[in-house]
């Protein structure tokens, strides 16, 4: 259970200060979910800067604790239709079609942002009609790896975007005795370590899952900073213990809440 | 053909400040494309402020014809993987399969953006942990409406996003006789005077295929305000004439720039 | 309305004669519809041999009607999940977005079985082991043409089987005057008359669109016995008449029967 | 490596009889791979009288082996479309773009099949034009089962023909000391006793991993005979293990012959 206190109401909305804030709300926790950044690359660091704005707009002097994780946190730009999404993958009565569709969807959109964290290069080519066009182009070089059993429902978001990205795997389980995580399988690309790598895990609930994760790369030879982290939903807490054992890594989410919706993969692959 | 000068370069930099202009660049085309302003939305309006924030910017004059397009005109917030996804549509070498794929892919972005634009009410839903979320659901009562030939590559895109969403069709082609647009075909869900419209058109050159498409939805009792017209690339030319037109659609792209990929229709279905 | 006579029952049984018939059954058409035959390329030629086997064992004299259509047309193999399909694609009460996915499958089955039509050579391959394999290569010089608006439903079913395949596309509708069959919009690759031709249009109820749509091929060069229609339903009036026109035509459908689900267009794409 | 013998030519061809054998070719078990059985049902199975038919057409006695794998073992029709995905399949210069876009169509085709092995009612459904239709509607109560890794590439055609069948999953690998098959994972829909289960793992090749899965499966308390195994190839040994050990499961594949291409998991997945 990944509830971190008793919380009743969780809030969505992008605007803060704009909204009345029900009496019943924890304001610490409240504002930490409500803190979007927005920069002119269209995906938000969680800067100091940007957290003094928002200490300014909202009079809050809870930001601190989001401060700290720093700008390898990063935000997908929130917007009504994401903000649906998250509603109906929360929402208990949603039918498994309906949270597969609606997960599908969210996981492209955090795939897409994910993909813009690689490396490219400007280019110019020739149009049909003989224009030169000053564009980019992303590098090679790049792979996804899932971590078992939530990770997998992303693999086909990341084909979706990358025709034949090379995906590997991991599973990670608690030792029945020592309750310590202990890796089962991870299959990947052999030259994994001179790959970006994708690492996919929807909910970041304690973070120790993809904490173990990320000391298998490492040991296959991956540097930290060659990591993007690719998730749909954060507590605070997760995002805090993976930034502080890797301070180089990068994570996408769409939304840093205490309450994570952790019946994510038992509900996608209907195992519940 | 749908070059409006002899633009030899076309450039896509978001930051056209920071890049060094070539010379033979017409500069009040060249700033018009690179015009592209961010807000809280995520979604840019083009409005008066944000053109007086460019222009102080740039110190260029030429933003004035931008301006005049209004808040009616939005671009997708431009980042790297746009910007991929819109060289490869341009360059004369894309094989026919990649062309496809990566229309899709930014297809679905700008579909997704266009949902943005309906309308929605918050709502409460209850959690599987029994915690209350407030978040948002979007009303029904929308269709979308393709234009033929090329508006038809965004059926699926649509569908992607809206699983049983309804989609109108309509055909509009030049009299051999009088040259003016005519329409052959119209098929819509009966009741669409009462729902928002996502028409579809990727590429706006002249502007006059869709103009002619939204007189027809008039006449069927639609208001323009409840049109968002989808595409993937225009022409400042195109964007004006359609809101010069009707000042209430709203008009949703990835770039503005006056070469305009019109082979788009022929190259997506092969019948180049 | 495309019903030729007061049929109140549907029957889809494979086995037509270890089924009871209802009384209220019309034998000659009832028994049309269950004909099916199968042969060792598990696709069935209605040939005449096969004719009198059926007539053999069903001791049914109607059956010569059927025989009349010869081994242009070709049936699917019937299984339970194709029966299955037909029911649900058939039955008023399916929703929309179970209509769309069920017709979805069929069509991917139909197109399946379209492709098997095409030409192929042997070729001889290499595996990663280093063994050789003697396997077969189609060739290539195909495309799709979809006659609207119904036919363009199956256009993504063809893609999802051939990615970068071309597809053209042909409009015809009545003329309000002289209530004629006329060709309003026509777009092909421009080498069509040196192609196999996937013509695609779902229901076969009259046959008028598509042998007007042959003629249209036609005069852009095509020979008849290089196309090859995919539908999902036809009468056998529809099949016959398209079949006296063009001999040499190749018939692809999952079920022959007097009643046809004619509002098949409108609930795919939601006009209705 | 998965070769079972020297054999240095592969033939896919399906009427054995009209090919002439190369001399190096063990007669065994060319044959063994080419027989293919059609029946009504359109899905073949290995009959003892299907087998006296090839006998007799063949004269070929070493049909034996073949006929002892019994009813269990079902192959799907052949056709030309199935011969070009398998060549694709097997080719060693094959993409990965295009590997995995045929490996997901022959998945598509299995998963097709496969359903229909699934109990199924018959039905009377009511037409939009007032018609009654008798039809099949299958039992709900089915699930799939993915053996890791390879297995799951199987999953998205599962989806794409039962839009929210649950799915589970199996993680098998070889113990390190003692090289027995051991479980490393194992989640599956908590009622999957009462289940139809759909076990996917394409390649079957000693048949050792599978044989492990289902012994899991049946420590869930799930009948051997509700079981229906989904593979693209297997080699005669792997089919003849697995029915010896589960007389009463259901085994489906595209092709028999002993080499089988076991670069599937890696070449799918990028991981080679």
């Amino acid at each position: 259970m990944e509830t971190y206190f008793d919380d009743s109401i969780i809030k969505t909305s992008i605007m803060p200060c704009h909204n009345q804030q029900p009496n019943n709300v924890n304001q610490d926790h409240a504002v930490m979910k409500q803190v979007r950044f927005a920069n002119n690359a269209s995906i938000s660091a969680v800067s100091n800067s940007g957290a003094e704005e928002v200490k300014e707009a909202c009079g809050n002097e809870h930001v601190e604790e989001q401060v700290q994780l720093g700008p390898q946190l990063k935000l997908l730009p929130l917007n009504d239709q994401i903000r649906e999404l998250q509603t109906i993958i929360r929402d208990i009565k949603t039918s498994r079609g309906d949270f597969v569709f609606c997960a599908d969807r969210l996981i492209r959109l955090v795939v897409e942002q994910g993909l813009n964290q690689l490396p490219y290069s400007e280019c110019t080519v020739i149009t049909p009609t003989g224009h030169k066009y000053e564009g980019v182009k992303f590098e090679k070089g790049n792979c996804g790896v899932s971590i078992m059993r939530s990770g997998e429902a992303m693999e086909q978001g990341l084909r979706d975007c990358c025709r034949s990205i090379r995906i590997g795997k991991i599973l990670i389980q608690s030792d029945e005795d020592t309750q310590k995580a202990k890796v089962y399988y991870a299959k990947f690309p052999p030259d994994i370590y001179r790959r970006k790598v994708l690492l996919m895990y929807p909910i970041l609930s304690t973070g120790n899952t993809v904490i173990e994760a990320v000391r298998v790369l490492i040991e296959h030879g991956l540097l930290p900073k060659h990591i993007i982290l690719l998730s749909l939903f954060s507590t605070p807490h997760g995002a805090k213990s993976i930034i502080q054992e890797f301070p180089d890594i990068t994570i996408l989410t769409t939304e840093v809440h205490p309450v994570a919706p952790t019946h994510f993969g038992q509900k996608y692959f209907g195992t519940d």
